[in-house]
């Protein structure tokens, strides 16, 4: 097999010389050798300056995404270098049970995704040339970790834009219908088979257990609650009452199912939250704490105008129905709705709701998913908290 | 004496309709009644709508700073109710010992900062309409919160734009040369009467305790230690090694001081730190975690383009100082340096240092320093943490 060489347009190296390590199809100059998917494919500027090696994709409109700046194979001993760094900083980190151990390419290798859940992993896998080594990846997690199973949740619509067919299923082990794990002192029962994600979301452990300061004997609404990440910790904190609202039944169930394994009492609804906080508005209802983690309303960037008129309506509402000295804890998971747009965005509410708003935090996503600063995907989840009161 | 009524130019009235407080000399048309610098002033838009209502200083570029939007009276009930919500805002988000107990216009006053040390208050007024009422607002802290001692921080250059003279004493009870107070289980001395700011800087409780993860058994250095708020905190979590340094003989003498008290090891180093952090390159000296929390270098917006090149410099030496798997903590208190203009300079700095760099955490100014959304100056804090690798 001849090597594949791969010349770059002029200029067209300078996004990747700054970390970033998508080659897209309108930037390639010309090619020597075979055009082979899912081969290795070495990446040069216009000038023949070497740039670095990555897998060969003809199907996708990222023909390769660079995974080494060297010229080096990358053989198991490059996966298992880079899957191993990962795990050693999470450990270092004192994540433990359950966390991802591998965020894509924050962490060296752009599509693949690994979540741990207690003994169990689940994989995720968004591009060719690391779909084609899945199994060598599955071998390098069970040498370095000794999981019960591993699961691949490759059932995720993007694989479609590689060509990849859509699948899940048990790549090693036995894997439960569910997993028990622990979010700080909750235990949450996960479906990795079919629950959102790779199971759930992982991204918040810390900002879960962020709120512990504001929920004391307070009448807590957790508004797009999922399987209760904010709703369940709100209630072991000690809150008065806890209302969780999702448009699942699936979602309320499993909350119901959640707080009865940690003895805790809280009340949901199965609702369309847009709408529930419309009417609670009407009705005048009030609350101490509202939470909003709504799904993402931007999923790409032509979306964000309305994206900004959706989040603005329901953390108006939210304003609104606080009661003074109340808090409102806001999050953002759209990439598109960038921090300097969200506060702006809080900030026209803030204006419409005439009342009295105070920021008091501000954080991101928990540190296993870290961000690179040149791939701008990456820092993706906002978490606000605000304290909302009168003027005087 | 009659009422003092202000009015402004058309359209100067929407950045106070959206929050602000400010009403400068340039803004205002016209006024009817006596100018006299102290007292209340009604202010109207061109139209003669009501805004609010502040204190007039003619001394100052800033004429008015509004403290309500309603006619109702600024006497010692208003300053009892805005002072008495503010603490019990602290108290209900579980400040104790040592905090800022009234953050300026962020609360409700602008010109008016209370910190609590223990038993003891310090304030610093900033504005002449509070400055005439100093001894009431002495009156209701002794009323709400009976406190030893109430000293006063009036030494800030800033006065002077407002003709006010420097000063600084004991206005209520007995004040010693040294308070104890404790940051999470750190116990400091605190000089009120000579140290910065009001004593210390007391808005990164939360961000010296956040370093826990990253320090045990590690050779830490911290950067612009001042007291040693980070290097306390990283030799009491179990770091290995800590050495602070400080161009500031009175501020290490003080971190060695409390190191005994606390029954902590670790060194310091009085030295002109961009100069040793240079030496520390050449000599190859390596660290496991580098703390850089430098002192403002943008005090106005003209000193950005410097100011960017001064945190470049020092994040780049840092950068290049950690061993793999490394942790730099780098914060910025510069308002002007914005959270984006900050990630940018990190994503430089990262370039140009050719490692691998996660960021892995982002925070701001603790709760009890609230940031208003309209208020630009009131987020001014950023404390982040990136983890340095090298690429494979």
């Amino acid at each position: 097999m001849s090597k594949l060489e791969i010349y770059l347009k002029p200029k067209e190296e300078f996004r990747l010389l700054r970390g970033e390590s998508f080659v897209y199809s309108n930037e390639i100059e010309s090619f020597e050798g075979s055009l082979i998917s899912g081969q290795e494919a070495y990446v040069y500027s216009s000038k023949k300056v070497f740039i670095g090696k990555g897998f060969l994709n003809t199907e996708s409109k990222i023909v390769v995404r660079l995974l080494t700046r060297k010229d080096i194979d990358l053989n198991k001993d490059f996966f298992r270098d880079l899957i191993k760094s990962a795990y050693e900083s999470r450990k270092d980190l004192g994540f433990d049970n359950a966390y991802r151990l591998f965020f894509s390419e924050a962490d060296g290798i752009p599509g693949l995704i690994i979540d741990k859940y207690g003994d169990y992993l689940v994989i995720q896998v968004t591009s060719l040339g690391v779909d084609l080594r899945k199994h060598m990846i599955v071998d390098i997690l069970v040498e370095l970790l000794n999981p019960l199973g591993i699961y691949e949740r490759n059932d995720v619509p993007s694989r479609k834009k590689e060509g990849l067919e859509l699948i899940k299923g048990t790549l090693y082990g036995d894997v439960p219908d569910e997993v028990l794990i622990y979010e700080n002192d909750i235990k949450l029962l996960i479906d990795i088979k079919n629950g959102q994600k790779t199971g759930t979301f992982l991204d918040q452990k810390h900002n879960h257990f962020a709120i512990k300061p504001y929920v004391r004997d307070k009448e807590v609404l957790d508004c797009f609650s999922h399987i209760g990440g904010f709703a369940l910790h709100a209630a072991s904190f000690g809150a008065k009452h806890v209302l969780a609202l999702d448009i699942s039944k699936d979602a309320t169930d499993r909350i119901l199912a959640n707080a009865k394994l940690n003895n805790l009492s809280l009340e949901v609804d199965t609702c369309d939250v847009f709408e529930r906080l419309r009417t609670f508005n009407q009705e005048g209802r009030k609350f101490d704490v509202i939470i909003l983690d709504p799904p993402a309303f931007a999923k790409k960037s032509d979306d964000i105008k309305k994206a900004y008129q959706g989040y603005k309506e329901i953390n108006l509402q939210a304003m609104k129905m606080l009661r003074p000295g109340g808090y409102l804890i806001t999050c953002s998971c759209s990439h598109y709705m960038y921090p300097d747009t969200f506060l702006e965005m809080l900030g026209d509410a803030t204006l419409d709701s005439k009342r009295r708003i105070q920021m008091i935090d501000f954080k991101i996503q928990d540190s296993d998913h870290p961000v690179l600063f040149s791939a701008d995907a990456s820092l993706y989840l906002k978490y606000i908290v605000l304290r909302v009161s009168d003027f005087i």
